[in-house]
This record gives structure tokens, sequence and C-alpha cells, in this order.
């Protein structure tokens, strides 16, 4: 019977990781919503040309070279990643229940489709700062470096087996996922403020944006909370035991305390100074609430995780 | 092993909690839009500050105090609930394996956070009503109120361990929260018909209302379809078992045939009343048969179900 | 101990189905945005009205009637199905831990629930060709045909202990209903294609297209792919162990890829065809790589999914 619990467990760690991929995926969605949302009506199409061709081009990238990059089967050296192509077969039911130190949990085909999605996530917040400064297809052509060769050697560097790993760089596995969106979080900040710009002329008249479609942003913005569910949550890599399980319950808390929180803080802000309410500031906030907590969703309590969130 | 399959059981309870949390909390994207697809333009923006406000106001208000006014550590007496803030930490490991009578099945994170949601969706069913008379800042004061205190103590008396509960009110876990909903169901009516309201002029004249946004509309009506699944699954609160599995599969039945009914009912008879399909009317219908089935989502043959939505 | 592993892994199957449900109902709202944005915005009502209807009926006819005619409890004999209106009772504790070739693995219910979102799917790609030449209520009726006779005899015949079965026609659970799905994939090119038709004039002039909605039209691509995780991952039928887990993960890959390698190779094709970036072509690429990969996508490797896809 031994035999048939570790296969519920293994087969419970990889529908975890299944359903938070596609939680993380819906996250495109989210991104193209809120950025269409708030641009003037003649930037829409451009605005969503460069989402939806971004994380088509990152799921590609990150397959075909990222992936490999960063967990090479044969590493050439520490600073050097190797290279294999495409994926292969997935864990065999005898590695699995042979057990010990470092057999497989969970589907690597489970884990490769969340690096993927998690990939593309994290390009579509980074890039957003970049995006209005340049055309479509230079933008493209930079997003396939960054997945297949920034982003992933910097992974391979820290978790990959590379030189950092080597030096004794030890951390919980999902926090150095998270610490690395926690890098483009303060990136991210750029998207949330960037989009407002536009609003405010030289000497600092107000322009109505026409075409601003706030109920698209609404959307994009509700979209994007839940998909962060997915790529907070997925972020600790296992949900199979009961420490691990309250971790992940303990991260959706913070999360969704954190968006909430900046949020309301975010709204009475632009309530107490500017004297009404503000759609945008108050989606503002609850993004902003979301990229701070995703520096680190598991340490802080979550009354904590409510003030960073704030 | 006993252990370990406990841990997978545990584990299991926990992700279903969290994956009806998600589905749960996406319901603020459907009333977002479906009530910004059936006002006026002029409204739009109003009614998203409402809902989008409401959700994150909920949440915060309903962490800081309403749980703690809920489930109190110590409760003062039957009829006055204690008050502990914040939340305190997670089941340890040696009390779930510990086993008996009331030993924790599931991260009470998970379990917040899913209360957490439904407090904050319950809200907006019930605040619907009342949100278009009211002007936006009072409403949400008032808002503070419901799922601070009022929702909370409600709740107390009957499963924080009050005085229904000690006077022997016992119920199957699920049901109450749903019967609470319930409750929430008939005001529902009002918004599904309120909208509606001021397409027609004080002698009956219909006027077209212009800007209503009748896409927005019906993709608020799917996402609350989708989100249901998790408001009425997740209220059984208990997934891992062959009972359980089965009774949260036949909720999910029941949910969606009283959707589906009630849509094709409400559609039918706008044909043979009106002479014509109308779209928003179909959209009601939905609704309202997702409104009705939440008083008892369980006890129902999926065919009698049917007749509930219808 | 044995029986608890049995529970949590019946439980575990259990809600793999019923959250593989959700992704396909919301398929629903992603069809509806999907064609809305797409058409002229005289016919975005006409439209909605289609699916919302089609989704609503394709439940109840398959609920009432399709079901029985494809599962029979009793088949007449081989040609021609046997007929029980309305579900049964689920699986009894007794009967899944009594264990044995044929013991239920998971709840009919779910099972129930998830054939019957998957057939309102299967209806909506196909009917999509013949949707703009049908008048709405002559086109309900033919959906209540194809779902409530044609689409479960031929499923009958296949799995439900029909004549295809009993001539030895044994095949993997899933990629029954998954080539099932691949017929209406030939067809779904059509609506694809389809919505583009009315761009062009008699001598190929090129007519704008007016509220043709681009944002609504991407959030329906991204709902579908969302939702296709769901639709062929469920198609496995089963997650609780370590092949199967195995599999749906793989499947998940799968569909990932060839959404994203027909997304990008039409996009790239516009590019040097057309010489500029075409939206709506970019996003048939990528609903193209869906309908191409759910006809078998277990079988090949991640790598060739990619190609497929393009």
């Amino acid at each position: 019977m031994d035999t048939l619990v570790i296969e519920v467990s293994y087969a419970l760690d990889t529908f975890y990781f299944l359903m938070c991929t596609a939680l993380v995926m819906l996250m495109a969605a989210g991104f193209a919503m809120l950025e269409s949302g708030l641009v003037r009506s003649k930037n829409t199409v451009e605005i969503l040309n460069k989402n939806v061709l971004l994380y088509g081009i990152a799921c590609l990238v990150y397959f075909v070279v990222g992936y490999n990059i960063m967990y090479p089967a044969d590493p050439v050296n520490s600073w050097i990643p190797g290279l294999d192509f495409f994926l292969g077969e997935d864990n065999s039911t005898e590695s699995v229940l042979a057990g010990g130190e470092g057999a497989p949990y969970y589907s690597s085909m489970a884990d490769f489709i969340f690096q993927a999605v998690f990939a593309a996530a994290t390009m579509s917040i980074v890039s957003g700062a970049i995006a209005e400064r340049m055309r479509l297809w230079p933008f493209l052509i930079f997003a396939v470096f960054m997945v297949g060769f920034i982003y992933p050697v910097e992974g391979y560097w820290k978790w990959g087996g590379g030189f950092l790993d080597q030096l004794g760089f030890q951390d919980f596995a999902g926090s150095v996922v998270v610490h690395m969106a926690g890098a483009a979080a303060a990136l991210a900040a750029v998207i949330i403020i960037g989009p407002r710009k536009g609003k405010y002329g030289k000497n600092g008249e107000v322009h109505a944006i026409p075409g601003a479609n706030l109920p698209m942003a609404t959307l994009g913005m509700f979209i994007l909370w839940f998909g962060w569910f997915g790529f907070n949550g997925g972020s600790e890599l296992k949900i199979a035991n009961i420490e691990e399980a309250n971790a992940v319950a303990k991260i959706f808390v913070n999360t969704n305390m954190a968006a909430a929180a900046g949020m309301v803080a975010a709204s009475l802000l632009a309530r107490f100074l500017f004297g009404k309410t503000d759609l945008t500031m108050t989606i503002s906030g609850a993004l902003a609430g979301l990229v701070a907590i995703t520096a680190e969703p598991l340490m802080p309590s979550p009354g904590l995780a409510l003030i960073i969130g704030a």
C-alpha cells in the first residue's frame, strides 16, 4: 500500500502544478486587458499585439532554449550551462517509487510548463516598462534574448547547478524564484505608474485619455489577482504534506491581503489627497500590493502582509 | 505509512479550499463586469469603484475583525463573541497526526481565506440592492459594518460556538453557510432585476440604455457561473473521502443545471411573452438559477435542481 | 489504512474532473467574447444570444437525454442505446472499496458534469460554422438534435457499449473523446477563418469592420486557451497515479506549446506575407494550434506538438 500513497502524493503535487500553471497562463489575459484598458484607443491594437505575441514567443523560446539552459542535464561548468534541446521523457514509476533523496515527487513536464508560464509572466511584468519606447518587432527580439538567455542563465547560476549553487547558496526552493520575481517587482512599479503618464501635460494640466476603457482595466486587475494565486502559490513547488499545504495556504492569504491592502490604501490616499476616488489609482494600488508581496509571500505573518501591501 | 496518507489527505482538502477560494475571488470580476455592462455608461465608473473597493474592504475588515468574531479563540459567552486580532499560527503536524475528534484536517489559513472571499462575495450579492441608492463612501462604511460585525456575529451564533450552537443547533457544516447565502439570494433578485429598471419610463415606454455593454454583461454572467462552482462547491468544506467527493460533484452538477435551466426558462418566457429573445433576460435567468440553487445545492437530485433553477 | 488511500485517490480523481469541468465551462465565455469581438457591432447581440443559449440548452439536453443515450444503464442492443431519464445515485463507498476490475474510481456525477460541459464546448466549436447562415431559434433546435441524439449516439457506439465497442474497438479511454473533438477540429477551422470573410469585398478590397472589438477577441482567445487545459487535460479521465499524472502534465505542455506555436507561426506568416502584424491572424493562429493538438494531445513529444501547432 506504500506504493499507492506515493502515487497519489505524486499525482496531487503534479495536479497542483498544473492548476497553478493554468492560473498563471491566464495572467497573460490580465496584462492584455489591463494595459489595453489604460492606453489611448489608438494604441490598443499595438498593446494587444505586444502582449499576445510576447506570451507566445516566451513560451516557445523558454521551451526550445531557456529551460535547457536553466536545468541542463549535463552542465559544462558552473558558469556556463549545457544545452539539451527539447524535453525528454517524464519520470518513470520506478524512479519515483525508488524514493530516497532526490527522487522525483511530481511530473517534470508539470514542472516545465509551470516554469514556462512563470517565465512568460515575469517577462510581461519586466517588459512593460520598455514596451512603450520600442517598436513591436525589436521589442519581441529583445524578449527572445531575455527569456532565452538572460533569465535562464541567472536561473541556472542559482538553482540549475551553477556557481551560486556550488558556492553553497542554499535556499528554500520557492523563495529563489520569487526573489527573482521580486527584482522584477521594482520594475513593475513602472508599468503600473507608466500608463498614467500620458494623462498629465507638460505643465501639469490633466488630459482626459480618450478611449481608455476602465471596465477592461478593472477586469485585467481582477484576472491578474486571480492568476497571482497561481504565481505565488505555485512557487512553493510542493503541497502534498501538512507543512507545505500550510505554507501554500499562507501564501494565498498573504497574496490576497496584500492586494486588498494596497488597493484600499491607494484609494484612501487618492481620496484625501485629491478629494476624489480615482479608479485607476485603486487598480494600481492592488497591483502594487501584489508585486510587493511577491518578493516574499511566505515569510510575513498575514498582519504584516497587510502592511507590506499597503 | 498511516502518517503519509493523513498528510496527503490534509493537503488535498487544503488544495480544494484554495482552488475554491480562487474561483470565488474571481466572482468579484464577474459582479463588476455584469453591473458595469448593464448600467448607462455615465454610471460605469461609479459601479466599478463600488465593486472594486467593496471587495478590498470586505477582505480587510473580515480579516482584522470579522473572522475573529465569527470563530473566537476565547468566546466571552454564547451571545457575545470574543475578539482576537489577526490570525495565529497554522495547525502543527503533531496536532493533525494526533487524530481523534476535532483534529484539524485542513489548513486553517485555507479555511480563513475561503471564508474571507466568501464573505466578500456574499456582500456583493446583498449590497447590490442598496448600492444605487447610496453614495460611494457612505456605502463603503455600511459595508464595513456588515462584513465586520453583522455577518460575523450571526455566523458566530450559528457555528463559532454561540447560542444557537449551544442550543443544539446541529447542522451539516456546509449547509449553514449556504443558508446564509440563501437569505442573500432573496435580496439578490433585486440586483438582477434592478439594473433593468432604468430601461422603462414612468409611462412604461422603453428607453434604450445608451452605452450598455452586453458583451461585458455576458462575460460577467459566465465568470459568476464559473466562480459559483467554488462558492457552492467549497461550502461542502471537505472533499477527501468518497462521500464528500460525491457530494461536491453533485453540487457542481446541481449548480450548473440550475443555471442552465434558469437561463433557458427565462429565455423561453421572454420569447413567448414579448415575442423576442432578450439577452438581458437570459442573463438574469442564469443568475436567478444560481442564486436559487445556492439555498441548498446538495439536497436536491439533479432533476429537481433543474426545476428549482427554472 | 488501505481504505483511506483508496478514498483519497477517489477524491483526487473526482476533484481533477471538477476543476477541468470549471475550466471547460469557462470556454463558453471564451467563445462568446471571441465571436462577439470579431463580428460587426450590429451582430454582437445575435452572436451573444447564440453562444449563451447554446451553452444552456446543450447542458440541459445532454442531461435529460444525451448522457442517458451515451451511457445507458441497460442498452437495448449494440445499435440502439437505452434511455434512462436523469441521473441515479452516485457510487457507494462499498462499491468503491470493493475494488476489482471495473470498480468506480471517481464520482459518476463528476464524470457526468465533465461530459456535459465537454459536449457543450464541442457543439460550440462545431456549430460556429453554421451559425451565421441560420436564424437563432432554428439553430437552437438543430443544437438540441446534435447534443441530444447525434453526438451521444456516436458516443454510445464507441464507448457506451455499442457495436464498435463490441466489435473489439478497444481504445485508450481519453483518445476517443478527443478524436471526436478532432473531427470537430476540422470544422472549427471554419469559425476561425469565417469571421474574417466580411472583411473583404467582392473585388478583394478591404473593408474595415466597424465595431470589431479586438480587446474582447483577445480576451476570448486567452480564456479559450485557459479552458482548453481542462478540455484536453480532463480527457485523460484519470490523474491519481504516476503514469496518469505524467500523461496529464504532458497534455498541458502539448496544449500550451501547440497554441504558442500556432500563434507565432501565423503572426510571422502575416508579417512576411502582408508586411504587417495582424492581430486577428495571430489570434486565429493560436486557436488553430489548439484545435490541431486536440486531435491527439498525448501522443506527440512536445517538440512535435510545437510543429503540429505551427
